[in-house]
């Protein structure tokens, strides 16, 4: 845009289609994307909220998206902006709202182990750009590239059972910045213009999806891949920005997982309900066992490639790198792409630094969960930081999937005292586990949290009669041994048990 | 007090001698303490602040005395918190002051790092109580209990040679929190009515200074102690609470410390001028090797007994406990009186957190010392977090003492890049070092930080050709490498050398 350039940005951005409000196309118009950065680089935006080498906010929102606000204010796509925050309000409520825009909400811990499967209003949510609003009857999917035969598919027909066989699957999906928290707590790493969410234990969750395998829909729609074909990309109707260029939503999967029919679905119900707006409404993909990432919302096209995705969160984002690799030499090149999830498992019950007052057992409760293929075998519970190890029975997990979590509780024998650390490990079907500490697997993008999850608790064995005789003098004087670090009011010794117990064993040695 | 009492407060706790503001005598008149009592158990308090199970607010004073203060005030004495705040000001403005009343202040890492002598102005405050505000010219000293003869001394007398030899220490004190905010980072601990100040690395400090053995004075002035003499206990003039109870703050140290000449010292002058009223003026005690709050400032009388003092700074108060000891059990009786210092040493630059570009070595620097008559033999760095470590040389070590610290330098060659640990250790006369991690040595009262100080720091190692490269880039584009959790602007890779690297490894197997 040079400075006599005259734009009508309202034009130059239309949305695409009737029907579909908040879809631009920009992957078909190169010039439109050319004359977006020329404007995104024009202009000034907000700084990244700096979050990591400070406290995290106690708000909710906790993080607000100017930068990514501004992206498409700049552009004319304000109303993109309200209609995802309306979504949020109408179809997630409850969430912990991690930011508002793109909209990143986690799950809180109640609604985390209501059970097996998580209610759609409850299931977290990490979108990239704003939500489309998109009418289904007018909907159809693009399916082109390396296929022998390109098609437009409507709705109708891919919904039509008779046309293409269905799929229910039970997966859990997760972002790959789960449990993110514990590695900016352990050492602070790259910020992203997208925010990268500091996520809790809370970034994961499991429905049961109905679709057609993307493989039916190649092989009947399409008459089948052409031979080169190693990758399907999945495009969505959302717009995503990266160093001031604009594109479309864009990921891909190798064709060998594509292969496996039930593992990578085109899903329009998620627990029996037609999929929420804020889930991708009308039509979204799930890949079982890879990060959430890799199930595009809104999915528009499918491009059957000779290569994995070009775009940019396929290609300069969910990068994993070796710890010594940052801000100093990080290239797109020198970080694996994150496809599929490793083993890991958290601790959801306690939380973190509460006071446990027992009787010589503690319950915890969490999650548990391998992707790539694997399923979960076990879980094991520490009350001594990772040294001794409690195995859960099976009796207190749920049933087991091919393609979703277990949750699991346990009630660990625990004698001390005091701060312990409780942590947790699970094994999966290939008898792999998790890394001991947060160190152990950090990485610049902080992806990928999979160290044994550990929370501090501080026990409180009431078995111990100086234990309970205190705890009833707590009560007596209406005090409270859970407000911690509140010094109690009432003397802790009276001065002749002090003495006595002083001479009997003097403070110094006598010669 | 009934609520019929009718109490001229002003007279009941009026200051005790002319020319001795701020100076209230509560250990001889029992029945002035039971008023005091009396007044405080009616009275409503403001809660400690909790600020261990949250972010320390980043205001300088950091935390406030509002409990400290309401009692001061309660009782009719609020001069002496608002003398005491004057003082601050004039003696100690460039300390962080960690809590305003009563006054604790850190001395910042320049004027730590200044040199072997910490000047007066800079020089840490651990103060129990208000500052009072005596004139030297009507001051004496009582010394009684079990001794001889019991004498009153005035000062005059105490700082004439040719009545009492004097002698000249190199003394380092240090609060028995120093480095606290390592343990409540772990885990919170108690909270206690006077605040366990959340100290850094900078509660600790280095004088010469000049009095006269208290020893000497034993024996010149009172003829000697009688043979049932086994603690010499310290009283000062500063109004003490605990548990709505009020009394002059006492503590006491073993004969067998004080019999060794120059390590308990009456003391007048610190690095060759005299003592600032917060430090204790006219007349404190030092004791070398033992935590600071055995050096009683304004001491105005010495008692010699059989027991160590009753007084709850000595008898409930500085007490180590076993980890597994907290709110639930904690006794005065089941913890060990803190008297001597351990080894212990910290980092004091880099500072924590800190992006550290550098050609292949980098610069620490900090103290390390012992206590309990052993002086800092050696000092190591490891950059791994514990596992290899480099001996700091002697000519980058300041010169040794019985009774104070050293300050050290060391270049340690650094490879790697990154998030990387450093950590330090000292080796004391004794043999004796430090335990690795602040668990190791963690304690309900939160004293006595000994275990390996430790910081991150992100090494940036320039000498690299990918790092010189990145940030000559960051340059170009006006950002910035310390900026570190700020993305760059750039594209990290170009794409041709991106799909380079990418065809010739490709992300999966070709089969």
């Amino acid at each position: 845009m040079t400075d006599t350039e005259n734009i009508d940005i309202k034009k130059a951005f239309a949305e695409e289609k009737l029907g579909w409000r908040g879809y631009v196309e920009w992957e078909k118009y190169p010039e439109k994307k050319e004359l977006a950065t020329r404007i995104l680089n024009k202009s000034k935006f907000t700084p990244i909220p700096e979050f990591q080498f400070v406290p995290l906010p106690d708000t909710n929102p906790v993080l607000i998206g100017h930068r990514w606000k501004e992206y498409h204010e700049v552009l004319g796509l304000k109303h993109i902006v309200d209609f995802s925050w309306e979504t949020v309000q109408k179809e997630k409520p409850d969430l912990i709202h991690l930011l508002d825009f793109p909209y990143n909400g986690e799950t809180t811990r109640e609604q985390l182990m209501e059970g097996k499967i998580t209610s759609n209003k409850y299931h977290f949510i990490r979108n990239h750009g704003g939500v489309p609003d998109i009418d289904e009857d007018v909907f159809e999917l693009e399916v082109g590239g390396l296929v022998k035969n390109p098609v437009k598919i409507p709705m109708k027909d891919l919904k039509d059972p008779s046309k293409f066989p269905q799929a229910e699957v039970t997966v859990t999906l997760q972002c790959s910045g789960t449990r993110r928290i514990e590695q900016i707590r352990e050492y602070p790493g790259d910020g992203d213009e997208l925010i990268n969410a500091p996520w809790g234990e809370g970034a994961i969750g499991t429905a049961v999806y109905r679709g057609v395998p993307l493989k039916k829909v190649l092989k009947i729609a399409c008459g089948g891949i052409l031979p080169e074909c190693k990758h399907l990309e999945f495009i969505g109707a959302d717009t995503y920005f990266k160093k001031n260029n604009v594109f479309n939503y864009a990921v891909s999967v190798p064709w060998r997982k594509v292969r496996a029919n039930e593992e990578v679905l085109l899903a329009w119900e998620m627990n029996g309900e037609p999929l929420p707006k804020i889930h991708g409404y009308p039509l979204r993909v799930v890949v079982t066992g890879h990060i959430g990432a890799r199930s595009c919302k809104w999915l528009y096209r499918v491009n059957a490639l000779a290569e994995p995705s070009m775009g940019p969160v396929q290609r300069q984002e969910y990068l994993y790198f070796t710890p010594q690799v940052g801000k100093q030499n990080s290239k797109y090149s020198n970080g694996f792409s994150i496809q599929q999830m490793p083993v890991s498992s958290a601790i959801i019950f306690p939380l973190d630094k509460k006071v446990i007052v027992h009787d010589g057992k503690i319950t915890l409760k969490g999650w548990a969960y391998s992707g790539g293929g694997n399923w979960v075998q076990r879980v094991e519970v520490s009350n001594d930081g990772g040294s001794v190890w409690y195995a859960v029975n099976e009796e207190n997990m749920t049933q087991k999937h091919y393609h979703a979590w277990r949750l699991w509780s346990i009630d660990i024998p625990t004698d001390a005292e005091g701060w312990l650390e409780f942590c947790v490990r699970t094994w999966d079907s290939s008898n792999n586990t998790e890394p001991t500490f947060v160190r152990s697997a950090w990485n610049w993008d902080l992806h990928v949290t999979s160290s044994c999850h550990r929370i501090k608790i501080y026990s409180v064995n009431r078995t111990r009669p100086e234990t309970a005789k205190r705890l009833k003098l707590l009560e007596e004087h209406g005090e409270d041994i859970y407000n911690l670090s509140h010094p109690p009011e009432f003397s802790l010794e009276p001065l002749d048990e002090y003495l006595a117990q002083y001479r009997k064993y003097p403070r110094e040695p006598e010669d």
